[in-house]
């Protein structure tokens, strides 16, 4: 080990899958630090391994603990509930390490820099069409402007069924996309660059209120409640993939990788993400969505998971692997190859792929 | 250690989470025991962790294995089927060391009191309805007098559908409830004396037939097979909470435990608990029922959990960590804090809070 | 050890359970290999324990390998997908030792034999009717001939529904069943030779597309959509079983082996082996097929299982359970009782019992 190379302090954010990410720090020997707002604070101050706890008033107020993080050579772990809680304007501009590429959360949170990057990895995604007259393929997901969690969707079967729901909405905008019938499975991904290999750590599926109650309710319930679906996610369950499949959704995650060096900066993408795919009969994955850091179902993981135990004979969780990969850069003062710093402020509005950060 | 202070033997009944608790004190280097009625002994003597087992006839008889049991220092950890197998009276007036408090399991027995007991706790519960003009709240269940396991019980979403279905019982007795429409997750807790604390240290979702294998029925089966709904639970799946709710879930927890300490009798609750809860898509909890031991669903974590990983570097079952606590507390010399004796004979169509058992 | 033992390479096809079967051959410190053809080789190149990948063109040109595979004393682990690779005939003739009984798998391929085995084991499975006059218990499912992945199925509840459905079927042969409306839950069983016993070490439910998501759609989502169920199995996900269930579920188990060695051959089924069953809210189990060899199901465990950590204080897949067999076979070389080699050619369309392959 170089005694002289940084050793960094592992932080996040007090929420969405910190404590995985703050335990694995310290099982890696690493000291961690979390920031919360208060009362969300209380959680982490429940755990042992959790070294220190920082509050500040409102997320965006996390500038003045700046000197501080910096002070401790400190590398912010980034997860779902970053931009909720800093914003995308200083999600990208917080100048304190990032562990990962902070060009690639901008092309996530850009549906169509997204879905730009995705269609030339050759991932499989369902079509979008321009106007109702396009659809190829049915049944469609009609989604309206500004729907969120389940409501301000539709289904059409058909043209006429389209038509006549699509006249409802006056003069509401929407997009239509292929509808897929499938089962949902998320998998869990870690792009090493110390080991320069990509790893499927593990895999789940959400476990969403209200909507998977009512699957549950026989016709007759649903009949008298008539109940609106709603999709919000409070909490996953464990999955394994047919073996089969196992390889392509390896390859799916390399082209992504791959892809990414070439369209977003040279470093494309490290660290953990997830395709949220869905399967139909046929044996086809259909990817809806890429999360450029860990998600909330590697929580389900803490104690390890049966995929990242063909790569490791401890329990290995996502958290837990950041936090190897972070040791390993220490070790051997490779740290900066897996960190960058804050963006340069850009024109939020604009479409067009923001220069290269590395 | 101590030499000269109890060293329990861990026994229990042979049903329910009886090889995780005996499996427990196995691997803490307690000795157990299994008490089953013929047949039941069979599967324990399966596994060579488990050291003696006892049959009875019949488990009213388990009064005559008390000298037995006493010989031994023995504790009795009770679990779900302990109601079941001894009765209310029995369960209470047995002369052996329970783990765990007496007056609580009688406060858990009385719908009325743990509803006092939990709304004193601030812990949300559906709303219970006096009467049909009551109803604030649409949908609402409808349970009537004997009903279990699915029949007798029916949903209705207007004053008018409530009114016709009402009408339909004729003289029966019945009650109305709330129906909440969110999905199901128990919390397993465990209150900690020996270290002052509570831990969360697993959840799980139960596997209900025939309603999880009628909700899997495509609308057209259904229309054909007309199948009665019933909720039998025949085993437990694995799940995590989005952790922005974590912190909620230890406090419902913890006012449950301050509560008990103040209504029930001075000890109050300790050790295994869960709150059965359903999560609605505004991210509330509602609590359905407390069960104030250890549940059956702590049985998918017999190898550990993701979150008794947060607490333990060892795979920490809920049935260990009761093992844990009852040899922290016989080297400590602290064993009487831990478990209780028979209560006193009481009239047990009285709803009025027992008399302090401590 | 037995120096001078027999000590095989543990050898598999590459798909269906082969990274837990390799894992557990390098757990137990066996050499591996496994055989795959041209792109199913890549992902067994992906993970570090993977000893040996040998590709060839085609599964039936495996014969090429068996002087190799003889070389280096191999032992073929089956699993699911031999019999889609190999065909019945090169998976019965193939002249390289399988662990396992390859008696065992023909009964087990032949539905007719298949039942008689598991009725003269009392294991309980749907009546099967011969006519629509002999259906004494609705519903049915009725089978067409040829029907594969949900299509070709169709249910009755009533003598005139199952009349009218049959007369829209012209000329096609069917086979009526009794059709069982409860949960699924698949048992992984090993039968250990070396220690004479029977273990659980685990269990599952299939994840399966579409009828999974269709199940998740309200009834307004599935009124417009009117989706065709198919249940192609795409996942697992883990269960456990009420604890007073597990007896009888040993003993299904049990009767099952027993049942082999009469009727089958001497030497009987042994290894895993899973029973799928239904179970209803009486708390019975109904099953409905017998693998005899490894399920996809255990890959869920390859870290562990509650019920594998019952018998082990180690991570016990089944495939690593399979390795430890065949390693404590190695050291009292005792080997050959655990394989068997090639099965003679019997006439395929004979459903006479076969004659004993021991």
């Amino acid at each position: 080990m170089n005694e002289h190379a940084r050793r960094p302090v592992v932080a996040t954010l007090g929420s969405h899958s910190a404590l995985q990410v703050l335990k694995g720090a310290h099982d890696e020997g690493l000291a961690n630090a979390v920031i919360a707002t208060p009362g969300r604070d209380a959680l982490y101050r429940r755990y042992p391994f959790v070294d220190d706890v920082f509050v500040v008033d409102d997320y965006q107020r996390i500038a003045e603990l700046q000197p501080e993080l910096a002070a401790r050579d400190s590398v912010l772990v980034p997860h779902g509930s970053f931009v909720a809680y800093l914003g995308q304007r200083l999600n990208r501009t917080l100048d304190v390490d990032y562990y990962g590429s902070r060009s690639v959360l901008r092309w996530e949170a850009d549906r169509a820099l997204q879905r730009r990057w995705l269609e030339a990895a050759a991932v499989p995604m369902p079509a979008e069409y321009a106007s109702p007259e396009e659809v190829s393929h049915w049944p469609v997901l009609v989604k309206t402007d500004g729907a969120a969690g389940g409501s301000g969707y539709f289904l059409a079967n058909s043209p006429d069924s389209l038509r006549r729901q699509l006249a409802a909405l006056g003069d509401i905008g929407y997009t239509i996309q292929r509808y897929i019938v499938g089962v949902t499975l998320y998998v869990h991904y870690f792009q090493s660059l110390m080991r320069d290999r990509l790893e499927i750590l593990s895999m789940d599926r959400r476990y969403e209120t209200n909507v998977d109650a009512i699957g549950r309710l026989p016709m007759a319930a649903q009949a008298e409640l008539e109940p609106a679906p709603s999709y919000v996610v409070v909490g996953n369950s464990p999955l394994v993939l047919r073996e089969s499949l196992l390889e392509e959704a390896y390859r799916m995650g390399e082209r992504v990788v791959a892809t990414s060096r070439e369209m977003i900066d040279a470093r494309g993408l490290w660290g953990p993400f997830c395709l949220e795919t869905i399967l139909t009969p046929d044996l086809k994955f259909h990817v809806i969505e890429i999360s450029c850091r860990i998600v909330a179902g590697t929580n389900l993981f803490v104690d390890g998971s049966p995929y990242a135990a063909l790569f490791f004979d401890e329990p290995m969780s996502t958290g837990r692997r950041i936090a190897r990969e972070l040791r390993e850069a220490t070790e051997q003062d490779r740290l900066d190859e897996l960190v960058t710093g804050p963006e340069p402020e850009i024109d939020l509005d604009s479409k067009a792929p923001p220069p290269s950060a590395s």
